[in-house]
């Protein structure tokens, strides 16, 4: 293991969320809030520690996989933990665990919340909040290959381990530029969706913050009633916007490059296929509840693409819908929106391999001498792929139950805790019951809330970065 | 499709099932109750049925793959149909669906019930509700194989598709004699059972409903209290005889032949930590709710052995039971016994060749030019095996989405709905909450109870055979 390596990324990481910071301190200087001196402590002691260990480059910068994962995972718990820091020396969140909880919940894009009364907090600490999400959907790594210039290492590894999806889809051959394309896509969708916004009338504070929730596919509002409280207009461009983050950013660029007749990617097919049909089978099971059809159709195409893009923004109590329609809604959580997007959850990439696995063993069950290959998108599915995909399945569902055994132990119901554990590992914000819309995640306990922790890093990862943590293999020098 | 050899198999099934009639008759007249020539009538319908199609032997009895997956498939269905006849003329079950449920339940070993009074039914009735566990638990077409002399046709594949597990230990190298000792050791075990519970002073008919119930793992009792009422020494010898019967058999008949050398089996030994584990954290977490320490021990490993080995039997209702206890039990739901024992669930094999993927992932990860083997009691984990595991987990996953989906259209609770199918598919029996061992199933629609039939049926023949019934190439000529 290369620590020099690991210390000097790590230390890079420790910059970025110092400049990351500065935005907020900008927004406190605006609004005039106490918080500028705050802001400021904030940034020196991410400096504090960032600067010295960044400036010393190592001389050996080769970056193996296991250096790739490893060094992801670690900087991923420095960034929550330094961006706790705001939250706590504010005394907006005065429990450091909840602290971690909250900006965790940001950086993983998750936008589950412990605070019960968002409104009341200074508008600089809700742009961090925001922001996070922004910062955490793209990756900081990512961020950091297309700030640093190609340097002798093998960058790809940290953009595969911070990248959601089976396999990387790489832009362009090199990856550094790969990186740099993707920031300035993600930048100019953000940008389109805050002028949308601006058309339906919020403020330039809320439009903002919304977009980078919507575009890290987050969750977090700037108020207490999610987006309910916002225009059909508005509810309808957050709707819009959401279903084009959690399109593979790869379909993206090819569509700006107007090279419309390469690749129809099945997952984005399937991906628009599944919203279609979730939503109409919600509006007309909730057909009966709200008093027009145009208000059905309205939350339920919102409520489908928040959850299944993971972004977890509410217009509705749907843990008061009918308990149909809840059950789609914790089906769309595990699938999760396209690979290469900014949204959690499984990915609709896997869950196609694995439908087109199942229909090849039927295959090979009735005619055991036949070989059948699966393909996507015109190309054979790699042995490699399958093997990690369906290893994922493993680890997920593992991860999955430990966490729902240990949050029990508060004596929550089966519900709200299995609810609760698939909101955070598919990073999408709220459950069902104790944790459905209209609550928070604030009254588990700090063990809970530190396994919740895990799971939201775990699944914003995509768990083999974590795993790889835990092997006493990889710390040996 | 040797459709001539289908309707042979078929027919035979139907005559084992008549033969199968003939205890219950012999039951009905012992206890001098009016439901002998009932019994008469069903047996004369599945002979009237069976006899002809068995005695056309079809010239071609070459049994490929697909005939023998979707032979078993069928068979299944067709006992649940000629099975649930009793209960419907006698009116002991008025609605055909309930009396179908009820009887797929017994011969899948799950035990879910749709009756509210059970006692109230005559002996004969509770007598063939128990033997369907006794039957389906090693399986009809096992039973059929170990009759019939090999007969130029490939019996293996039925065998392989009723037993469960993902690669089948013949016990000998000819399968008609393997499954002979299967069903010798399965008859020993019983009666040893049966020799226990009457010196525990329980009645002839009450210790053979109760080891019928413990050897099948299937959960259904004569009591409206399930085995609560009955003495602590009575759970005890069921405790550890559910055990026994969650044991792979190849393991027994290694005992019994006294090779204590050959094959440690390491599923054995998980399955057995499991329980200890399991049995330990549920006792410590009810250590309040029982006046003595003895009867929490006795209840925490009753209720353990009972839900690993997908039994169902219940001496407590575990629906109250800390949140922490039930989680634990509903991991059990999915576990379930081992590989080649009469046990449901997903089997601790599967779950170990899956632990061990994830760990050769990390280390995969970690250095990715390395090559690394699975392997299992000492022996390579072939690359099939493997991907049978992974797409049974796939598929399984999906069957169990779906299902809840379609039966959330009752509005029960998530809760409800959630092990109400995990209960069925994982033949188990009670679930929690609205299913759990105080209540039963009879409110869900007929929908819905189609559904959980389905569930029962898949879980019992572990996916494959019935999917492939819904592929059109297997019907081609």
């Amino acid at each position: 293991m290369n620590f020099a390596l690991i210390a000097y990324i790590l230390g890079l990481v420790l910059d970025i969320e110092a400049g990351c910071m500065v935005l907020p301190l900008i927004c406190s200087l605006i609004y005039k809030e106490n918080t500028a001196s705050m802001w400021i402590i904030c940034i020196a002691v991410c400096l504090c520690l960032g600067l010295p260990l960044s400036l010393k480059r190592p001389k050996n910068r080769n970056l193996f996989a296991k250096e790739g994962f490893a060094v992801v995972a670690l900087s991923w718990i420095v960034i929550s933990i330094f961006g706790a820091i705001p939250f706590f020396i504010s005394k907006s969140i005065p429990n450091f665990i909840d602290a971690v909880f909250e900006i965790a919940s940001g950086f993983t894009t998750t936008g589950a919340s412990i605070l019960y009364d968002i409104e009341a907090l200074p508008h600089s600490i809700l742009f961090w909040r925001s922001f996070s999400h922004w910062i955490g959907g793209m990756g900081v790594l990512v961020f950091l290959v297309a700030l640093l210039p190609k340097s002798g290492g093998d960058n790809m590894y940290l953009v595969r381990a911070e990248s959601p999806g089976p396999s990387v889809s790489k832009l362009v051959p090199k990856v550094g530029v790969s990186a740099k394309l993707l920031y300035i896509i993600y930048v100019g969708i953000t940008a389109l969706e805050v002028v949308f916004l601006l058309f339906g009338g919020t403020s330039l504070f809320e439009s903002l913050t919304m977009a980078f929730g919507t575009a890290g596919t987050g969750g977090f509002a700037v108020k207490n009633t999610s987006i309910a409280g916002y225009s059909p207009y508005i509810q309808w461009v957050i709707t819009v916007f959401m279903i084009l983050f959690g399109v593979d950013f790869a379909v993206h660029y090819i569509l700006i490059k107007k090279r419309f007749k390469e690749s129809p990617s099945e997952e984005v097919k399937v991906y628009l296929t599944i919203i279609l049909a979730a939503a109409t089978l919600i509006i007309i099971n909730c057909s009966k509840i709200y008093p027009s059809i145009s208000e059905t159709i309205r939350h339920g195409f919102f409520q489908t693409a928040s959850i299944i893009t993971t972004t977890g923004f509410s217009t509705a109590d749907f843990d008061k819908w009918p308990e149909f329609s809840k059950a789609i809604l914790v089906a769309l959580m595990f699938i999760g929106a396209c690979a290469g997007s900014t949204g959690g959850g499984i990915k609709v990439s896997r869950i196609v391999i694995l439908f087109k696995s199942i229909i090849k063993q039927i295959q090979i069950s009735a005619h055991p001498n036949r070989t059948i290959k699966l393909s996507m998108d015109g190309r054979p599915v790699e042995h490699e792929t399958l093997r990690a995909v369906n290893v994922f399945i493993a680890a997920y569902i593992l991860i999955f139950v430990v966490s729902v055994l240990i949050i029990s132990l508060d004596n929550f119901n089966f519900t709200t805790n299995y609810t609760a554990v698939a909101a955070t590992i598919n990073n999408i914000g709220p459950g069902l019951d104790k944790v459905g819309p209209a609550h928070n995640f604030a009254e588990y306990s700090n063990l809970s809330k530190i396994v919740l922790i895990g799971d939201m890093l775990i699944g914003r990862l995509e768990i083999f970065p974590f795993l790889i943590l835990f092997s006493r293999k990889t710390w040996k020098k």
